[in-house]
C-alpha cells in the first residue's frame, strides 16, 4: 500500500435535518469534508497511509475538525494551526424539483486561504509520501493557495512522487472571465500531473481546445488523447453524469492510458447524497492505479465506488474495498442477516 | 403589490417524525397553518402585504401561533384574542400503500369558532386591503363562522375590494346531506366572488348543476363558463390531480376568464408533503391576477407553485417568486453550488 | 396481592423539551397520565393487578393512550371507546424563578366527560376488584363524571370492596364559589370512603370545618380525627409540602388510623419533575394498607415513594418496591456498577 | 377469537437513525421484536388473546422488553425471568445498492438460550391456549431451545391445540452442513404441525426432497402436496418475493390445503422496512384459518398484511384488520382527512 | 407605547446541545440575536413598536434571520440586504468549573460591517421612531459601523427622539490599547445619549476618570453623577453582578436620574443561560422610563427582567410584562395548573 | 513528551438521554471508553503519543470503536481484530436520591476476553513505548486477560519501560471471596509497578494488610509507605471522595513518593457525569510524573483534572493542559467571550 498526501481545505458542512430549509428549522448537523479529505478518507479505508496538508484555526472548531479527520483515518501531523476561521458551508437538502442549496460563509478569509505553511513543510511532506492529490477548487481560491499548490506539487515531483490533479472547475469560484483566468494555472498543474481527472468540458472550456465533434462522447475521444500527449499525463480519467427526471442519476466512468480508452457500463441508481461522489471516483482510480490493477478493473472499481458514495450520508465516502467489490457485481438485494 | 387579507382558522399541526404512528412514537413536531395562513404566507413571499383575520386563545399556544404567523411574514394586527382553544390536528405520515392519517381535536370549540370579532373589525379590515380570501372549510364550521365570512366579504366588496373564494368542499366536515346544507352558503359566497377556485365536481355536487358530458374535462368545459356567467365571476381556476401508483402525482391547472380557458401542461412529480398544495396554486393565481399577468402565465406560474409545495415540509408554501420562475422551466438538476 | 381499579380520565401530556417555551420550540414529547393512571401504574409495579375504568376515543390518539397504559402494566379491559377527543395538556418546564406553565385543551368535551359507560359496566368492574380509587379532579368535571363516580363507588362498596378517595381539590376546576359547589359531592364521597387522602386545608375549605388552632400541624391534629369519625373513614393520609428557595422541596407524610397519628420525617430533595408525586404517595399508602403493613412503615414507604417520584421524568411513578425500600434508608450515593 | 401462544426469543433491535452507519452516528433507537413477538402482536391487533413464552433477564433491559411487549398487546404472564443477557442486534439501514447490515451481540448466551422454563410451565401454557406458534430460528439456537420447543409443541398437541411452525431457515445460524443438522429437527416439528409456513426451497434443501421441475413455481406445485401428505399438515402457506432494481419488491402468497392451492395476485410496492414482513404474512394466515375464512380470502388477507408490514418502521406489524381490508382493495390514494 | 429602533448586528448563535463540546457532538441548534435584537424583542413584548436597522446578506441565512426577527415581534422594514455573510458565533455550554466557550466566525467581514445603508435611510428611520438604541459592541466593529451609529444617533436626536446608549465595553473586541482607542467614540456617543447603561468600571477604564474611593459601590456613587453632569445624560443605569461558587449569580441594579440614586435589592438565583441578561435589564429601564414609571419601580422591574432572562434558553428575553411583575414579588413556587 | 501504551478493554457505553429509564425511552447515545482508553485520551491531549493494546471484533461495532479511538487521539496499530462481541454497558442516569444504574451485556464473551494477542505483539509494543498502563478491572476478567496483562507488563519492564497499575478493585467483578481471589494477582502486578493508584482500602482489603488506625486518613499514612517499601513502588497516588447530600462531591488527592506525602486541597463541586474521573486523576499524575514535575504540582494538577472530568459528558476526559491549569486557580466565572 502507498503513502498519499492531499493538500486542500477542510470545510465544515452544516446541514438542516431532513428536507427543511434554514428558515423552517432550528437545528443543524455538522461534519468536516473537502475534496482532499474525501479522497484520503476513501484511500485510508482501502489500506493506504494518508496525510492531509492543510491549515486549521487553533480554536474549538479547528479541534473538532482535527478530531473528525482522525476519525476518518487521516493522519494530521501536516495540518498547520493558525489563522482565524474554518471554511463553512450550509446545505439545505432539496427534494425532486426543488434543488439543494449551498450557502458559503467567508471562504477567502479562512485559515487555509490566509496562513502559509512554514518553510520546510513542503519538503517534509514530499519526503514522506508516494503521491499527492490536488484539486481545482483550491486553485480557484487565491494567490496564496495557488503558490502553495505548486510548491508542494514540485517538491513531490522532484522526489519522484506522483502528482494527482483533479480539474474540478467550479464556475462560481472563478467568476466572470473565469476560464481565461484559470487557464494558465490549470496548464501549469497539468504539466506536473501524472494522473488527472477531467472530461471533454475541461478541455474545451478551461484549456480552450477545439473539437470537430458535436457530442460529448466523441469530443472526449478526440480531446483527451491530445491532452495526455500535450501535457505528458499517463492516466486521465473522469465520468459522465446524467440527471434523470425520477430522482435517479446515470453515471459512467472512463479511463485513458497510453494504450487507449476503457469505459464502465452506465449505472442508474437512486441518489441519497450526491456530494463527494466525484472524490469517490478519483479515490477508486488512484487506488487501482497505484496498485497496478488493469485499466478495466480500475474504471469499474472507481465507478462502483462513485455509485456507492451516492448512497451515503455526508460528503465523505465510507465504503471499504469489500463493499465496492460486492457492488461491482451486485444488483439490489434483500437484507443480509 | 397589493394588500390582501384572509379570514380563516389557524390550526396547530402536530405530526410524528418520520413514518411512525402515534402508538409507536413519543415525539411530535408542530407548526401552524390553515388555508388562509398558507395563501397569505405565499403571497407575502411574492411581495404583498398580508393580514390575517382570525381568533386565537390568549394562552401560550395562541402566543406561539402568533409568533409563527409573523415568522411567515403575515401581519397579525387583525387577529382577535379570546376563547379557550386553538384548533389542532395530528398527522401520521403514511408510506406507499399505507395512507397518511389526520386526527382532529375539538374543532368546533376553538377560539375561532366560538368568539366573534368585535363590532367595527370588518370595516377596519375592509378599509385596509385590496382583496380578501375565504375558504369553504371555514364555511363548513358553524353559523358564527358563516355569518362572519359573509360580513367581511360584503364589507370588502362594498368598498371595491376583490373577494376571493376557494370552494374547497370537505365531505367529512358537512356530514350527511352535506351538499344540500352547503349549497345556499356556497351560492351566497359565489355571488360575492371576483375570483373563485373550484372544478367540475363542485359545480355538479355542491351547486347541483347537471352536465351532458361524462368525463371530467368535458364537464369542466361545459360547467365552469355557466358558473362564471350565473354568478358573475371574472376568474375561476382550479386543478385536476391524479394519484399514480408509484408515489408520484400528476397535476394540471386551468384558468377560466371571460375570454376562455387556459391550461398548464400536466406535471408528474414525487410527493414529499401533499398538504397545502391547493393553497399554493391559489396563491399563484391570485398573485398573477392582481398583478395583471396574462392568463397562460398565471396558470403556469400557479401550477409550478403547487408542484413545489409538494416538495416542502409542512402545510405552508415557502417558495419565492424566483424559485417558481425557475421551476416553470426546469427539469430536475444537479446540486447548485 | 390485590386487584385494584381506578376510575379517572387519561390525559395526554405534551411537553416542550428542555426549558423552552411553546413559542421557542417546535417539538413536543408526549405521554399519557392522570391521577388514576399514576396510582395504578405504581400499584402494578408493587405487584397488584390493576384495571383502569375510563373512556377513550376510537382514533389513533386513543389507540396510543391504550398502548401506553398497557406498557405501564395496567389492564385496559374496562376502558370504554367512544366520543371524540382525548383530554390534553401542554407543559412548559420552568426554571428557578420562572414557573412551569400548564395549558389545557378542551377538557369538558373529552370522551371521558361526554360518553357514559354502558349499563352493567359498574357491576362487572365491582365484581372483579378488591378496591377502587377515585380522585377529586374527576369530581370537578361535570354531572356525568360525578354520577358515574358515585355509581361505581356504590357498586364496589355494596360488594365489600374498599373505596379510596383522594380529595385533590383544584381551585381552577371548580371556579368561583367552588368550595360551596364541591362540598356536597365531597361529603358524599367521604361517606363511601375507606381510605381518604386529604389534609387540614380540605377539612377547612372544602368541608367547611372550623379549627381553634392557627398552624397547619395543629389544625391537622384537631380536624382529621373529626373527619374520620364523622365519615367513618378507617385510614386518612396526606402530606405537607414546603417549596424552598433553592429548587428543593421539603415533604412530610402523615397517616391517621383509629389508633392515632403516624408521621414520616421531613425529607428535603431536588426536584426534577414534580407532577404525580401526590399519586405516588397515595399508591404507597394503598399498597401498605392493603397488605396490612404497620402504620409507621406505611407512612415512611409512601413518603419515600413520593420523594422518588420527584426524580423521574413524567407524571407516572416508576419506582419498584425495591427502589423505594432502598430510598427509605439511603442518602445520595455514588454510581452503582 | 382464539387464545394463541408463541415460544421464541425477544430480541432488542438497536438501529442508527436515517441511513447513517455505526461509525458515522452516535445515536440509536431501540425496540423489541422476534418472530413470535411479531406474530402475536399482529394477532393481538386482530382481536386474539396472545401470550408469549420466553425468558428475559431480571434487569432494566428485561424490564424494558416486558413493558414494550405489553404495549404491543401481548400478555407476559408466561415470560420467565432469569439469566443475564437479552439478545440484541444492531441494524444499519442501507440505501439502494448499499445493503442493510445486521450485527448480532452474543445470541447463544442470552437468557432465552441458557435458562430453562420451570417444570409445569409447558402444561400451564398448553392448558391456556388454542394454538401455539414456533419458528425455525429458535430451532437453530441450541439443544435447550430445541428441547423446549418440542416439549411445548407436544403439550399443546396432546391437549388438542394447534401447532403452528414457520420453517424460516436461516443459513447463517446453522453454519456448515446446516441442512443436514437441521433436517431431523425440522422433520420432528413438521410431524407435529397443523399449520406450516415454508416454500419449495425448504422442501428441497432442508427436507432434502427432489423435484422433477426446474422453476420455483412448478417445484412448489409438486412438492408442497407431498409435504402435506407425508407430515399430515392441514395448511401449508408461504410467499415468493422478488427484489426489483428500483427499491421495490414484488410479493405473492400461496396457501395449500387439502382441496388444493390458492394464490394471491403479485403485489409490487416500495419498501420502507422489510424486517417482519414474513411474520405479518403468517399472522394473516393464522387469523384467517383459526376463524375459518375461505382459502382465497386467507391468502389475499395475509398478502395484504405482508405488504403493509413493509411500510411500517420496526420489525413488528401494526396494521389492524380494518387497515388490511382497506389495503386488499386499495391502490395508493390521496391523504385522508 | 413608543416606537423604538435599534441599530446593531444580527448574530447567528450556533450551540451544541446539552453540555457537549464541538469535538464531542455533531449537532447544533441555532437562533438569531444581538444586543439590539434582544432589547427590541423585549420591548416588543412590553407592547412597543420596534424596528431593527441592520444589514443582512441576501441568501438563505439572511432569510432565516429575518423570519426569526419577525417571530420575535420586530419589524424588519429597515433591514438592508446585501454583502455576503451573517455574523456567527458558536457556543459550547460549560458546567460548574468548566466555563462556556464562545468561538466567533469572521465578524468584520459580515454584511453589517461591510455594507453601508443607503442615503436617506437614517432620515426615514429617524422620522419613524421616538427613540433609538445603540450598543458599545457595534462601536467596536470598524469605521463604517462607527460612522453609521453616529449618523443615525444625530438624525434621531435632531428630530427630538431619545438616544439610548449601552456602553457594553468588550475588551476582546478593542484589542491592545483598547480603552484609549475607544474613549473618543464613547465620549461622542455619551454626548448624544439621553439614557446610558454603564457602571463605575466604564467611567474608570473607558472614560479614564479617577475615583478617590476603593470599592465599586463607592466609586459608582462618586463617578456616575459626574458622568451624568458632564455629558448631560438624564438617566444612567446598570448592574453589579457577582458569580457565586454554586452555579448561582447575585445581581443588583441601580438607576441614577437627576434626583439621585435608586437601587434594587440584590437577587440570588440559579443560572440557566446567562447571555442576554444585560439586554433584558436595559429593556426594563427603557420601558419604564419611556412610560414615565417612578425610578424605584423602574430599577426593580429591570432587575426582575434581568433575573428572568437567566432562566430562559437563548440570548433573547421572552418574559412578558405580566411575567416580570409576578417575578418582582414572587419567590419560587409550586407548579401552576 | 512520552510514548505510552495501555492494555485494556474498549467498552461501548449506551445511555438513555436525559434522566429517562430504559423502559421510558426508546433512544440511546453511544460512545466508546474503558479505563485505558480514558487515560490515553487524556494523555494524548497533554501531548503524549498514545497506543491502545486491545482486541475488537471485525464487524461494524468494532469499526465504530476504532474510528472513535482515533478521534480521541489514540493510535490503534496495536488493536487486534477478532472474536465476536464488543463489551457493552447500558447507563440510566439517576437524579438526586435515585441512583444511576449500569447494566452490562455479556462481558466475558467479548473479543477482548476471548481472543489472545499474537505471539510477538508484546515485544513489538514494549519496543515502542516508554510506559504502559494497566487497570484492576482487566485483572478481574479471566485467566486470558490476567496472563496477557502480566506478559505485557514484564515485556515493558524488561526493556526499562515504566509499569503503571491502577488497583481499581470492583467487588461486583470478583464475586464472593473476591479479595482472596484477587490478592495474588494484585501482588504480582504491584511487584512490577513503578506507579500505582490505590488508597488505604486497597491495602486493607485486597492486600489484607492491617492498620492500627481507625480513620481512613491515618490508615493511608500508615499503610501506603509500607506498600511502597514492600513492593518497591516509586510513586503511589489516589483520591478520597465524599458524596454530599446536595448533588455535589468533595474530592482530594494524595501522592506518595520516597520523600513523603503530598495532598491537594479538598475540592467540592457539582457533578454532571461521574464516570471516568478516576482515570482523569491517573492521567494527571502520569503526565506530571513522566515530565518530572514536582510532587505538589502533580497532585494539584491531577486533582483539577479529576474535578473537570466530572463536568464533561461521557467517560473520557477531554480537558487540555491549558484547561486544567486554569482550573487549578479558578473559581467559577462568568461566560468568556
Amino acid at each position: 500500500m502507498s503513502r498519499i498526501a492531499a493538500f486542500g481545505e477542510v470545510m465544515m458542512r452544516l446541514e438542516t435535518p431532513g428536507f427543511s430549509t434554514l428558515s423552517q428549522s432550528n437545528r443543524l448537523e455538522y461534519s468536516f469534508s473537502g475534496s482532499g479529505v474525501n479522497v484520503l478518507s476513501a484511500l485510508s479505508r482501502f489500506g493506504h497511509e494518508t496525510y492531509l496538508a492543510s491549515t486549521l484555526p487553533d480554536n474549538p472548531l479547528g479541534d473538532a475538525a482535527l478530531a473528525n479527520l482522525r476519525k476518518l483515518g487521516i493522519q494530521t501531523g501536516f495540518v498547520n494551526r493558525g489563522g482565524r476561521y474554518i471554511g463553512m458551508y450550509f446545505l439545505e437538502h432539496g427534494f425532486g424539483l426543488r434543488p439543494s442549496k449551498v450557502t458559503y460563509s467567508d471562504r477567502l478569509g479562512s485559515s487555509f486561504n490566509t496562513v502559509p505553511h512554514a518553510a520546510g513543510d513542503w519538503e517534509r511532506i514530499a519526503d514522506s509520501v508516494d503521491a499527492v492529490h490536488f484539486c481545482g477548487i483550491t486553485l480557484a481560491m487565491n494567490e496564496l493557495a495557488r503558490t502553495q499548490i505548486k510548491q508542494l506539487a514540485r517538491a513531490v515531483k522532484s522526489r519522484g512522487g506522483k502528482v494527482i490533479f483533479d480539474c474540478n472547475y467550479r464556475p462560481s469560484l472563478w467568476g466572470a472571465d473565469g476560464y481565461a483566468l484559470a487557464k494558465p494555472h490549470y496548464r501549469e498543474m497539468l504539466e506536473l500531473a501524472d494522473i488527472a481527472f477531467m472530461n471533454e468540458k475541461d478541455a474545451l472550456l478551461t484549456l480552450g481546445m477545439a473539437s470537430s465533434a458535436a457530442d460529448p462522447h466523441s469530443q472526449l475521444l478526440e480531446l483527451i488523447p491530445q491532452v495526455a500527449k500535450e501535457y505528458g499525463i499517463g492516466t486521465i480519467a473522469g465520468t459522465h453524469r446524467h440527471v434523470n427526471g425520477d430522482n435517479t442519476h446515470t453515471l459512467s466512468g472512463y479511463l485513458h492510458a497510453e494504450e487507449g480508452f476503457w469505459f464502465s457500463r452506465p449505472s442508474t441508481f437512486s441518489v441519497y447524497d450526491r456530494v463527494g461522489a466525484g472524490d469517490a471516483y478519483a479515490s477508486g482510480i488512484i487506488h487501482a492505479c497505484l496498485r497496478g490493477d488493469d485499466a478495466q478493473y480500475a474504471v469499474d472499481y472507481a465507478t462502483a465506488a462513485a455509485v456507492l458514495a451516492h448512497t451515503v450520508h455526508g460528503d465523505t465516502p465510507i465504503a471499504t474495498e469489500a463493499d465496492i467489490v460486492k457492488a461491482m457485481t451486485r444488483t439490489a438485494g434483500d437484507v443480509e442477516r
